[in-house]
Order: C-alpha cells, then sequence, then structure tokens
C-alpha cells in the first residue's frame, strides 16, 4: 500500500535497526483518513466467509473498526491486556512477550464474545516476532473458533513473525512489509 | 440519542446501582454501526473551531476515531495509561483515579500532540466522576491547548462528574445520560 509505505517513510521514527515508531499517525496519533484507507485494503478478505475481526488494545482497535466498517459493519472485538495473574473467570487468556517493552503480559477475551461459530480475522498494527499474533490465534483455538486470516498495518519482515504464520499456514496480508532498517533508512520488501 | 438508550437498555449489564457494562457493544465487542452513528452526533460540536479529538486508551477510540471522521477527519491523539513512576521524559502526565477499578494510574501524551495552538474536544465512552475527564482537562493545560468540549456517549448524571464539568463552565454534551440504576432498572434523565 503505497500511502502507507510513503508515509512511515515520511513521518515514522526510525529508532536503531529493529524499530520504527509510527506514534504520530497510527499509535498515540492517529490520523483517521489514512486509518480508513488502510480499513478498505484489508476488505480484500471479503472473499473469506469472516464474520468477526479480533484485535488487541490498543493500537490495533482503530486499524480494527475501520476494516469492519469497510466490510459490512462486522462486530470487532478487542483482546485487553491485563496484569499477570489478573482474575480470568469467563475469559479465555493467553500470555504474550513484548520484545519492544520487554514484558510478557496477560491477554484475555471474554468467553462471550468468541465461540466455535466465529469466523475470524485478525487485525493488527504491527507484525513482528508475531507474539501478538500467536497470542490471538491461541484465544481463537481455545474458542473454537477458526482463524480466516491475519492483516497488518507494518510488518517487519526481518523479525520473522509473518512468515512464521505462512509456514503454518495462514493467509497474511500485510500492508507494509519492512525489510530492513539501516542507517535510519528503510528498505521495503517489494 | 434514542438508538444508544434502546441499546444500553438492551444490552447494558447492570451491576448494583452503579454500573452498567457496555461490553457487548462498547468497550470489548464493538458494533462498529452504532459507533459511526455516535460519531455522527458528536459532529454537533462542528459549530466550534476544534482542529484535534483527544481521547483516552482503550474504549475512547473507536468513538474519538468515528467522530474525527464525521468532522472532517481531524487528527484523534489518544492518552495513553502507564504504570505510576514510568519515565515521563517528553510527555505530559496527569493521575486518574478509576472508582470501578479502586486504582490510579497515570495518563500520559506526547508533548509532540498537543499544543498551545490546539483546540480539543474530548471524547471518551463513560462520564461518570469526572476523573478522567478532568485528567484530560489537564494534560491539554499543560500544553496550553483549549478545551472547546466534552463527549461523552454515557453519562453517570448520579455520579456528579458531567455536572462538575458544566458548573466549570465546559461544553458537554452527554448522548444518554442515565439518572440512576435501580432493582436492574436504568431511568435516563430526559
Amino acid at each position: 500500500m503505497q500511502m502507507l509505505k510513503d508515509r512511515i517513510v515520511k513521518d515514522g521514527q526510525v529508532i536503531g535497526t529493529e524499530i520504527v515508531k509510527v506514534d504520530c499517525f497510527l499509535n498515540h496519533q492517529i490520523d483517521v483518513d489514512l486509518v480508513s484507507e488502510i480499513g478498505k485494503e484489508f476488505a480484500r478478505f471479503a472473499d473469506l466467509p469472516i464474520n468477526k475481526i479480533l484485535t488487541i488494545e490498543s493500537s490495533g482497535i482503530a486499524l480494527a473498526c475501520a476494516t469492519a466498517m469497510h466490510m459490512g459493519n462486522l462486530p470487532v472485538v478487542f483482546a485487553k491486556k491485563a496484569a499477570p495473574n489478573t482474575m480470568t473467570d469467563g475469559y479465555y487468556y493467553t500470555e504474550v512477550t513484548s520484545f519492544t517493552k520487554k514484558a510478557v503480559y496477560t491477554v484475555i477475551v471474554s468467553k462471550k464474545y468468541l465461540s466455535e461459530q466465529d469466523n475470524i480475522l485478525i487485525i493488527d498494527d504491527f507484525l513482528a516476532y508475531g507474539e501478538a499474533a500467536f497470542g490471538l490465534i491461541d484465544l481463537t483455538k481455545q474458542a473454537g473458533a477458526a482463524v480466516c486470516g491475519f492483516g497488518a498495518a507494518v510488518e517487519k519482515a526481518f523479525q520473522g513473525g509473518g512468515d512464521k504464520l505462512r509456514k503454518e499456514g495462514y493467509r497474511v496480508e500485510s500492508l507494509s512489509v519492512i525489510a530492513s532498517i539501516e542507517d535510519d533508512h528503510i528498505t521495503f520488501r517489494e
């Protein structure tokens, strides 16, 4: 998605060789016009019988909602981050490691909002090592729901999460795929 | 907003006399059609020279984005909840007490995304005691920005936050105002 790649180059903040922050248009300040265009792109999953979109708070919410709007107003469910050992009665829960934040957190979804009738599209802002993605897949599986696909705005290919998902047979669509970050320069995979 | 009130009555989960959970359409599972209608309602603030919408993660994000879309794609900034004593260099920060969760948390906004040029509309899902609202107002003031108004999807009038804001001269628009919750019955203020 050229518009997104251009924006990452223009406004992304590169830190070292692993991190690009998109705080000024996706993760802290949100450009809703861009977000809406991203949602339109993710509607490419509309060939699948998806009935619900799953994401994780907070950065995934705007993207998931925009996608839902472009796919016939599907319901969005966002998984919540909870402190470890939070009371998890009535919730599916899993643990996710954040390499960026060097922390492990518990992620929960109420059993009311995921069921074996569901065909889930997972949407997130970043796909890096795949930790959040596999966490959301785990929650989906616990509910007996099907994962139809995974959509990421930004995939950091060099961290391997996307290819790990593809190798396991998941359909992954990333709207921008960063091959490498070197000397403040971002190289996208074609 | 009748559509919202009807939904609260139909799907809200009353707990005691103080809490109504709207997890199944706003706070955990999101009905994007309803959220879009809410955004359309909040566009009533368009008579003011608002240039940015401020909210707080996570439940405010979808509503703020929908509002921004109906007000000419304004930028949205969401304040982040951080653990107390988080490094706050480069951030405005304040403390907010959550009566529902019986916790105090630090709320931060990067100094990059609020400035004295900004005319801010604050959007949130709930307006209860007003703690989050006054926290967001505090952040806005620290930046020297102006608060043009406050929009809440659900105001719990019996907890007084809305009237406290109005008494201080803020324009507050709540799309549903709950006067009381008794015996599982929600009474709206006309």
